[in-house]
This record gives structure tokens, C-alpha cells and sequence, in this order.
């Protein structure tokens, strides 16, 4: 019986939605604006050390299999890393090393979610939690971000989205820095947070993959440093904050408080089992990257600093136009716009963000792709010269398309 | 809720269930001789052009994402490489790179696995083909090889085992050459397959991940020299052919015949989104590695002569203990002897493979994990001298344990 599965309609990935379209442009010989996906790469070298670091490891020949969780470097250095930067006193059996965050995201819901179990969403969200809980059969239960305080988390707000699902959530996720807002959560909404986990049985999952991209005078606050003795996963890697998100490795650390977190720990290695391990070169790499702690902080101090030209930048353009209204980010790189649906003529940001594509070759997401219709998400990394041409193109198509 | 899914019972990988064992006998100083892991780079160096090339690509920025589905150049390289071995004519948009065939087999199960649905899994069998089809709730209908014809595929047991799974079952999966058996199909066992599938729709899933593992004499038929026109998936990629499993990159061939199987490579790409994208200088590297066949063919008729010689004296060796009988392989690198478990002292393969790692740091899986009780597979990779003094310990250890 030929088919395909009910699940299977879940599977997707708005910020890749444009990608068949957006290709068919480049072989056409014109020029794509990609603003969509957030690969820090792509406008700032990957750090020389982590190229030689990789070069080195590939010389000694360390191409085989590693241990499904990860060699022990690298997980010995995330561990010191999360000690250095947080104080977490953990080990490296409490660290499961996998094949960026994705991985980690899609075994965690295939672990954790029976059919019509529910898990905690903060909205807007990165696109992937959705249909990593879906697929499985959980339902969303969303708890929207507070805009009128500048999106902060709302604990009353949270404990009423979670009073329909008593008893059946089984988890609560969110980023920190937000991708897509780029608001960092302050240490009393991470406290309030996983007071409300805590009083609901709820396991945290703080995806922290830009924990270094941090600005505009934010302090990031670790949910490790809050969570002390509530269960929680806490998600990284070397996509972002290392510059690296073509090695493909990210982790998941899972500090033992408890019988139930050491369950998660050998239930999330019996599926790094099944795939058997992460790039091994790459993990390391990444090791010695981790752990090369002065050159790290040199070359992240650059990016940053840089970064936050570029998304204040985008967020003055933004808001020259009539027709967006973006706050001021202050971690990640994204702006992420209200647009003025009410003036202009589409049926949905999907559809403005398919017909921006196709007619001026800029590829943003659209706001449904993150559980927000009605805004447009933005990748803030490129150069200046090119934030002022994507968005002036994007006024003017916007204009073209007022009422 | 606190708690872990019904599904998340299923999930290990026999091969690597003793690693933690395995581990602490490592820190404690002891040696352990491991042939567990069809690890081809652990006793033969990754060719010196993958390795090359990695470094050029590393040196030349290539980190950030790469397309969802592989780079362009792989893709080609994939489709060049199966027309000149298996005279296939496809395009790039007919593959989808993976992180490992691993990656591929849990994408299509989740593809194509309603609750209930049946798949014919041929047995002796991978491990991972089981879990990844229970997980997604997913009944394996077992179809055995035929012992007493050296492990041939026997068509009237395969409809024989499709008869109660009518109008349910999904696919068929079964790896070419086989993992744990060496045994290689004939193109008449992959027709009458083949036939058998279309009469029943099922799509068939062949794993060709060690298409050039092949000695004794044998020759190998891919299926999509033989499949034309019935939907199959054809899995392959750097881990054993090219000897390069770190890297950790595989791919699906799904050669386009009709409206089912272009539905099947767009949903595989809305999967491969979700994860944004395999390692992308692994990926550039081996598509290089691919193209140049000259270098390759060199490189693989050697590794090749040498896994033979190894693989023939670790057959040998098995025979000469009283314990144990195994048929010569022809393809792969792995020896599976039937076990004289009536003479034994032993309650299950599982036991003994446990005590034996224990007691003689001799590291092999049990049969069980490929559902073939009273067998061992044991990796005949290591060096003569290697598999001699192991299978010395393990018939002794045999011995001991006998009735």
C-alpha cells in the first residue's frame, strides 16, 4: 500500500519554504537577496581556529565512528564551558552530543510525546518545535509572549494557558535569546518560568544556541544557572555563538537532579545509539574551539559587536516604512516586523512573503512560519549595503501593494 | 507530566549495547578488543584524497548550511557515480543527502508509518530497521532468508509472509549486501523481489551502503538496475564504501517513476529542512571523493583485497571452535556463526555476548539484535593477528561455558 504517513503532512520548515523558488531564480542568472536563514557563516568567516583545529584533527586521521554521545573532549569542554560562563558543576555523561539542536529537538519529542500529550510553546516560536511535536502526536499549547511589555513572558499568562492541559503537558520550550523576536529573557522570567515548570511537572527545554550573541546591553541568564533541581534540558551548539553551523553539532545537557533526569540521559542515548554518532572530525574541533576560551572571546567580541550594527541598522530601515514596525532586538540577529496587513492587499504574510520572492528576489519568512501571522522575519546579518537595498525593495513592493 | 513515551521503548542499537560496559573496562586500564562496530576507518586509513580534500574545502570557508537537501555537486556527483556503476540515469533532484543512511531510514519511516501499518523486513536484519518502524507504531512482518540455500531470498516465503499483512504492509527493507549475513542478492533474487513488491505495492527500500564491499567471487546487482519503473529507495553513502564513517554522510536515491515517487522525494525534502542540512564540508569532500574514480578505484581495490583476506580467516577460525559454524561472506565485513547453544550454559546470545565482553573484554553483538538468536556477528575488520588471539578468547570462553 503505496501512501505516505498522517504525520508526515506535520514535516516542513517555513524558513526553507521559499528554497525550490528561490533556486530557480539563481539558475536563472538573477540574484536572490536570501534574508531567511539565520547562518552566521555565510557573512562572517568561521573562526580561523576551528578551520585549523578541523585540519588538524583530519591529518591524525580521526575519521570513524566516534561514541554515539559524543567524544569525550567535547563533552569534557561543553561541561567546563557550562561551568566557566554559568557555574553548572556537571559532568560529561550528563551531555548527549548530537547532530546540531535539530537532532536533539526531534529525539526529545520522540522520547517525551505520547498521541494527545501536550507540550508548552512560547509564541512566537522557532519553527521546528511545532512540527517536531506534532509529528508525534502532541498538541501545541501556546502561550503567547506579552508585546505590550516588549515581549517578556507573562508567568499568570503561562499558568492559564497550562490550566486546559492540567496533567497531560509534559514539557515547556522556548529560546532564549528568542528567535525570531530577539528579546533575552531577564533571570526573573526565567525564575517565574520554572516556577510554573516546577509546580506542573513540566521538563524545561531552553534551546540557548545564541547565548553569545548578546547586545544593546542585555545580559543573557543561563537557565541552568535558575533551574537548579528541576529537570530540564538545555540546548547548544556551535551553529551561532561559535560561527560554525556547517559542522552540524549541537548537544544537549542534561544536569542530574534526580532519577528522571538520568532516565532522559540513557533514553536520549539509546537514540544517538540508532544513528551512531555526530561528525567526528567536527566534534573535535569544536572541542579544542570550546576550549580555547581567549581566542573564542576575541573572535566573538568582533561578530558581536558587528551583529548588533547590523541589526539596529535593520530595525532603523524597518521602521522608516510605513507599512512595519519592528522592535529593537538585543540578542540572535533577527528584526522581526508587524506589518500593517490592514493597509496592503494580500491575504496573508505567507502570501506577501511568496510574491517578495518571486517579484524582488528578497527571501524573508513569513510570521506564520513562527506562530505570529502578520510580521515578517528578517536575517539581520548581512552588510549594510544590503539591508538598505532589501529593504528599500521591500517598502517599495510593500507600496505597491497598499490599499 | 514527567515521564517518557511508549515509543521510546523501542528506541537502542544492539551494536552498541555494551558500550557503556565497554567503556569502564577501557578506564579501568584493560584492553578491549572491539568487533562490534562495522567501523571500516578504525583499521584502514580514510583514503588521503577525502582527507584532502576536506582540508581544501575547510581552507576555502565552506561552513555555513548547505541546500537542505546536499550541496549541487554531491548530488551530481551521486548521480554520475550510480549511472556509471548501475547504468541508472537520474538527475540531482532525484537524491537527498542525509546525516548518515541512519537518518534516511528514520525520515522514511516517519514518512510512511501509520499506526498499525505493517513492513516486510527481510531476516537477519540491520538493527536500526526495526526500531525505526515500531517507534512510528509500525509492525514488522519478517521474512526469513533461506538458511539451508545459504540465505537466499525465497519469493513464495516472502508472499507466504505478506499473506496476513495484505493490503497493509508499506515497504520492503533488507540491506544488499547483507548486514550481518555477507551474503550478496543475484540479479534473479532482486527481480523475483522486485516483482513481488509491485504485486503487493510495496515500496522498496535496498540498502547499498557496502555496494563495493565485494569479494569471493560475488557480483553485485543494484536494485535500480532492476527496479525500473516500481517505487524504491536506494540508500548508499561515504560510511563503507569509501571508508569514511565519521563523516557521517548517506543519501536516498528515489529514481523518479511517477506521481508516488516525486510526492516521496518532495516530503523526504521537507523533512531534510527540519534539520537544515548534513555537514557541509563533508559534503563538498565527498563529492569530490566520488568523481575521482580513478583514485577511488585504487583506493577500493586494495581496502577490498585486504577486508577478504580477513573476513576468510575469521570464517575460518570460527569453524575450527566446536561451538560455532559460519558461512563464508561474500560481501560487507562481517562473520555470522550459528552457535551450539544446546552445548552451552547460556540462556540467550544476548547473555553470552554480555559475559563475554566481561569476562574476556571481547566486544561482538548478539544475534538477537538482527533477530537471529544463537548467533554472534562479529566484525572481521582487525588485523589477522587480532581476530586470531579474539577468536581464541571467545572459543575458549565457549569452552568454558559449555555442559
Amino acid at each position: 500500500m503505496l501512501g505516505l504517513s498522517q504525520r508526515s503532512r506535520f514535516a516542513g520548515n517555513a524558513i526553507e519554504d521559499g528554497d525550490e523558488v528561490a533556486e530557480k531564480i539563481a539558475r536563472s542568472g538573477k540574484e536572490v537577496i536570501s534574508l531567511n536563514r539565520g547562518d552566521p557563516a555565510a557573512y562572517f568567516k568561521t573562526p580561523g581556529d576551528i578551520i585549523r583545529y578541523s585540519i588538524n584533527v583530519l591529518k591524525e586521521g580521526k575519521t570513524g565512528y566516534s561514541y554515539p554521545g559524543g567524544v569525550l573532549e567535547l563533552r569534557e569542554a561543553i561541561a567546563t564551558r557550562q561551568k566557566r560562563l554559568y557555574g553548572l558543576e556537571i559532568g560529561p555523561d550528563e551531555i548527549v552530543v548530537t547532530q546540531g539542536v535539530s537532532e536533539s529537538i526531534l529525539f526529545l519529542n520522540s522520547m517525551l510525546i505520547n498521541p494527545r500529550d501536550r507540550a508548552v510553546v512560547l509564541r512566537p516560536y522557532y519553527p521546528l518545535y511545532v512540527p517536531a511535536l506534532q509529528m508525534e502526536g502532541g498538541v501545541p499549547v501556546y502561550a503567547d509572549y506579552d508585546e505590550s511589555s516588549g515581549f517578556r513572558v507573562d508567568p499568570d499568562r503561562l499558568r492559564k494557558a497550562l490550566y486546559g492541559a492540567r496533567g497531560k503537558a509534559r514539557y515547556i520550550i522556548f529560546s532564549n535569546p528568542s528567535n525570531p523576536l530577539g528579546t533575552v529573557m531577564s533571570r526573573k522570567e526565567l525564575s517565574e518560568l520554572a516556577e510554573v515548570a516546577k509546580d506542573n511537572d513540566l521538563l524545561i527545554m531552553s534551546d540557548e544556541i545564541y547565548d553569545e550573541i548578546i547586545y544593546n546591553g542585555a545580559r543573557f541568564t543561563s537557565m541552568s544557572e535558575v533551574a537548579k533541581g528541576i529537570p530540564a534540558v538545555i540546548l547548544g551548539g556551535a551553529s551561532k555563538s561559535f560561527d560554525a553551523p556547517g559542522l552540524r553539532i549541537g548537544y544537549a545537557i542534561i544536569p542530574d537532579c534526580g532519577r528522571y533526569s538520568r532516565e532522559l540521559l540513557a533514553k536520549l542515548m539509546d537514540y544517538a545509539k540508532m544513528r551512531l554518532c555526530a561528525n567526528t572530525p567536527a566534534q573535535y574541533a569544536f572541542a579544542k574551539a570550546v576550549n580555547d576560551k581567549a581566542q573564542h572571546a576575541k573572535d566573538t567580541v568582533k561578530m558581536v559587536r558587528e551583529i548588533a550594527k547590523r541589526a539596529n541598522l535593520a530595525t532603523d530601515l524597518v521602521n522608516q516604512s510605513k507599512y512595519m514596525k519592528a522592535a529593537r532586538p538585543s540578542g540572535a540577529f533577527y528584526v522581526f516586523p508587524r506589518l500593517n496587513m490592514d493597509a496592503l492587499k494580500f491575504k496573508s504574510d505567507t502570501e506577501l512573503v511568496r510574491k517578495l520572492l518571486e517579484e524582488e528576489h528578497v527571501y524573508v519568512t513569513d510570521g506564520s512560519g513562527f506562530g505570529a501571522p502578520g510580521h515578517i522575519r528578517i536575517v539581520s546579518l548581512a552588510p549594510q549595503e544590503t539591508l538598505r537595498v532589501a529593504v528599500r525593495k521591500i517598502d517599495k513592493f510593500l507600496s505597491r501593494y497598499s490599499k
